[in-house]
């Protein structure tokens, strides 16, 4: 088999941490597998460079905040090679650049466009373990660029499609996917599958693990992740395609979004193009609405409400202000926050929205907006029930079984 | 003019040096110059990154050391950039790779083929500042690789030559290349010019400064050095073609070597090829040695001298004994220094020698060996002179004045 492996800051964290990860990947060369390793920088380092860079400008360069920051994973990869070569494994490290990765020009959020792979399959050919720096690639003009945050994921999945390995394995510090917050309901339970669509929609739950983006190139690419800990030695959580032959799981997990927070506008004039002048001045702000809910229309006024991140409320609210003339009422809440209920499952069946409102009910817990995809049903209510909400949906879908 | 400065690890120690290396470089440009920076790691930065590869093998492959220390130079290269785009001056970052910079294969003491310059040229002609992380390149399979001690004094003037650059300024912590060490003659004086060939000879004098292969690549490529400080102001001393037409200085300066010792051969056999083997076994194990005298063969048996480093006589001394057969008598002496008298007046002038043995014989200083060049008179004598040796030939030959 062909695997590739991805160990984050916090599992090269230290030199001892390093010869860790060294001891993993030996393992599993040597059980008879071909091995790609993606590594990030020593978690430390990164922030180290960016206090550097910080002493000299307020705004750096991003293309100078690249070259600089990409110097950490070549510090990883090379050490990581040179432990594996110690312990008799031949392994050879490789920047980004030799690994092929080319990317736009788009300075520390790049986006990855071609693999050339040639370097790498003459690597695995000659039968040597490759360890490539993550986080980074190199544009047309042979500048370093890099990938933003949770970079090095999506070099691992990006490498795993473009070798067609049979896995790409995302080392953290977690053991997996959990069906909820473990510090909420401690009967969570680690999942040992998820789909790349469920995993889209909990991504809260998996934020610690991987990020939105790794998962939506790998679902493009056909990808298989498995999320493991690098300091167990747990079957991990496989994210992958909906297997459709498999009796469908309902509800796979709840997840909760505490980092919200409620615009409620009231008596808004009813002309055509409000709604859309007032999310493009929001968007133009870089402002991420989430949820947007409007009631139906009633002589000539309407009522809006929608959600954005706690810390963008106040920069919301300075926009709101200039429509005054349009709107009658304004209320602000930032005490609210977003459960979710996600699973596959819920595209064939009916009444899964239904289970969640009564149970909700019957704890007395109002709810006050509702948003729902083929695969979700999002709840926003007041902060002080988060916890209860969760544990009671987690139980009625009967997750902890 | 467009100028090639080059910084050391003590120029560039720490970001408030970094700083002020930016002040330096902004006022050359701002003068009106193009100006190409070279520099190299933060001093320290080196030693940890080895220090970590040792934590792993006690012998790491030099293509991952490579890897790893090369990221030194491009901290630096990086933060310089942006400390002086701060200032207001466009500037832009380079790897040895970007700035076109070929190797051969041999890692860790690759030497520059060839300097492609064409990406150089083209931000010079977009009037921006290049800094150029030193000591490394790139070799044809693209991996990267350094040039060894003093490399990237050796990346400053192989880009000043590929550039055609009117001069290419080392900076260090000293200020220029003295007649003689001052910690030894207080009287030595800054030189404002030395050739080439005498800077080659007096290699120890200029030790902290630049090392011989670079000097030896700016006369191959007519590169003009000038060594200066960056904690000051002064001019320097300028390393270039000698000068033909103006009146030869008699002697540019005394060196002074403490780390040699003198192996000496009696009654070796006049066997042809017996100094041919012996000298052979000692290159095969490495061993630099320098002097060699061999006194006129009488009656079938010859004597034989010769320097080595004195940390490398115990090696020497082990290879001697396998020639017992062939030898009558050894001994060793790691209590010598040697004594040399450099400048290209010699050339021309005879008598300088003799000077030099006259000046020796009046302070009672023994002569033990002597060579000779065109440009350089070396006398090995008992270390205890050393001082002494170096005050009375410095004011012999008037450098004082």
């Amino acid at each position: 088999m062909l695997i590739v492996h991805k160990y984050g800051g916090t599992s090269v964290g230290d030199l001892k941490r390093i010869k860790n990860v060294a001891l993993r990947v030996a393992k599993a060369k040597q059980d008879g597998n071909n091995i790609v390793v993606v590594v990030s920088a020593m978690s430390g380092e990164t922030n180290k460079l960016i206090d550097f860079a910080k002493y000299f400008s307020d705004n750096p360069s991003k293309r100078e905040m690249d070259m600089l920051l990409s110097s950490g994973e070549i510090v990883t990869a090379s050490l990581l090679s040179i432990a594996l070569q110690d312990m008799g494994i031949d392994a050879i490290a490789m920047s980004g650049q030799q690994a092929g990765i080319k990317t736009d020009n788009f300075h520390t959020y790049a986006r990855i466009e071609t693999i050339n792979p040639t370097n790498m399959l003459k690597e695995l050919d000659n039968n040597k373990v490759i360890i490539v720096a993550g986080f980074q690639g190199v544009n047309k003009d042979g500048a370093v660029t890099t990938l933003g945050r949770g970079g090095s994921d999506l070099s691992a999945v990006a490498i795993a499609g473009a070798l067609k390995a049979d896995a790409c394995e995302i080392y953290s510090d977690v053991d997996g996917i959990y069906t909820t917050d473990p510090r909420i309901e401690p009967k969570a339970k680690k999942m040992d599958f998820i789909s790349y669509e469920e995993m889209l929609e909990l991504a809260s739950l998996g934020a610690k693990v991987l990020q939105n983006r790794s998962v939506e190139l790998a679902k493009k690419l056909g990808v298989k992740i498995v999320a493991k800990s690098s300091f167990s030695n747990g079957d991990g959580t496989v994210i992958g395609e909906e297997i459709r032959d498999m009796e469908a799981v309902l509800v796979s997990g709840i997840a909760l979004d505490r980092n919200q927070a409620r615009v409620s506008l009231r008596d808004v004039s009813d002309r055509p193009g409000i709604a859309a002048e007032i999310f493009t001045k929001l968007a133009d702000e870089q402002i991420n609405v989430d949820m947007i809910i409007q009631n139906a229309s009633s002589d000539g006024l309407t009522s809006l409400g929608f959600t954005v991140p706690e810390s963008e409320l106040s920069k919301a609210k300075e926009i709101i202000e200039n429509f005054n003339h349009d709107i009658g009422g304004k209320s602000f809440d930032s005490n609210i926050c977003k459960v979710s209920i996600v699973g596959v499952g819920m595209k064939s069946h009916s009444g899964v929205a239904a289970t969640a409102f009564s149970a909700l009910a019957k704890e007395n817990i109002n709810i006050e907006m509702i948003s729902t995809s083929e695969i979700k049903v999002s709840m926003i209510i007041h902060e002080k029930y988060a916890e209860l909400a969760v544990r009671t949906l987690h139980s009625v879908y009967k997750l902890d079984r």
